[in-house]
C-alpha cells in the first residue's frame, strides 16, 4: 500500500467563496515534506497549475535535493525529495497510477461539516489493512477545497474538532491529520 | 486545570549544539496561537530576552488584536490574545503563578531520546485527570530546549515517533503533541 499526500492551490476558494488559485507557501512545502518523511509517505505532490509558483517549487526543491541545500541539510534533503510538480489533480492521480499500476482513492480534508464524512478511527483502520490500494490525501490552501473536489473524492474526513475553534493553518492540520491516521500505536 | 504552553527562543541549542537565543519567526506565533485557541489553552507564552523581538512580537500581536487585523480576521484575534510575552522561563512560571494561585508543573518536549520520558498516553491520563495543577508545555525553537531546561521539567515528553526521521518543524510537532495530548475522543 502507497500512501500519497497533495497540496492544491487550485481550485480551492477565497475569502468570498470565489474559486482562486492560491500563491506558493514556501515553508508549507517544508513542513508538509517533513511530516510526508515522518509518516512514510510515498509522495508530496504540490499542485499548481500556474508556472511562476511552480518555478518558485522546483528552485527550492533543486536547492535543497540536488544545490548547497543537501549538503547543508541532508534530513531536509530527504524530505524534499518526495516532493512532486503537478499542474492539477488529474494530473496528481495520473501520475500515481503510473507509479502504482492502479488509481488511488482519494481523502479530501475539509474545515466545514460534511455528510457522510469518515472518522479519524475509520480512516486509520482503513489504512492500516494494507492491501494493494493506493491512498491519496488531499489537503486545500486558502478558503479549503472547493465543494467539486470534495464531493468527487472517494471520502471525506471529518474536520478536526476543538473547542468551538476550527481555524488551523493547513501545515499544522495536516500534522494532527497525518498523525491522527497513520501515528503512533493503537491510533 | 489550566494548561499553557511556552514557545522558547532562549535558552535553546544552535546547529553546534551552542546556547543561543533565536529570532522570532512570526509565524510560528500564528500557529501556535491558533493551536492553544483549539486545544483550550489557557494561555500561550512568547518567551524571549531579546527586546527586538519582544518588539516585533508586541506589533504582531497588537495588529491582529487591536489594530486592524482584529476586523479583518476576528478568529485570528481571537488566537492571538492568548499570546503573552516573557522575557525568561522563570517569568512565565511567576505569571502562571500569579494567575492560578499555585507553581506549574513543566513538560519538556524534545526530539532525542530521554532516560525517563513519559509516553503521550500517560501524560494524556494525567493531564485529563482535571484537579487544581496547572501545567505549561515547553517546546524550543532551533535545535531544542537545553540539557538544564529539560532535566529541570516536571516531565519530559517522549520524541514524536517516525519511520525513522525525527525532523518536524516545531510548529507542526506542536499540533501533534497537544492533539495527542489534548486532542480527539479517548486519546
Amino acid at each position: 500500500m502507497a500512501i500519497y499526500i497533495a497540496l492544491l492551490h487550485y481550485p480551492v476558494y477565497d475569502r468570498q467563496e470565489r474559486v482562486t488559485a492560491t500563491a506558493l507557501t514556501t515553508l508549507d512545502v517544508h513542513d508538509v515534506a517533513r511530516l510526508a518523511r515522518t509518516y512514510g509517505l510515498k509522495g508530496f505532490y504540490v499542485v499548481t497549475p500556474l508556472r511562476s509558483q511552480q518555478t518558485l517549487a522546483r528552485r527550492l526543491i533543486d536547492h535543497w535535493v540536488t544545490g548547497r541545500g543537501a549538503a547543508y541539510n541532508p534530513t531536509r534533503m530527504e524530505a524534499l525529495s518526495l516532493v512532486r510538480i503537478a499542474d492539477n489533480l488529474e494530473a496528481v492521480l495520473a501520475g500515481i497510477r503510473q507509479e502504482e499500476g492502479g488509481q488511488a482513492k482519494t481523502i479530501a480534508t475539509t474545515a466545514r461539516p460534511h455528510a457522510g464524512a469518515r472518522s479519524y478511527e475509520e480512516m486509520n483502520k482503513l489504512l492500516h489493512k494494507g492491501g494493494d490500494a493506493s491512498y491519496l490525501i488531499l489537503l486545500g490552501t486558502g478558503w479549503g477545497l472547493t465543494r467539486e473536489v470534495t464531493e468527487e473524492a472517494d471520502y471525506v474526513l471529518e474536520p478536526i474538532e476543538g473547542k468551538g475553534y476550527n481555524h488551523l493553518s493547513v501545515r499544522t492540520a495536516a500534522a494532527i491529520i497525518l498523525d491522527r491516521l497513520l501515528g503512533g500505536v493503537g491510533r
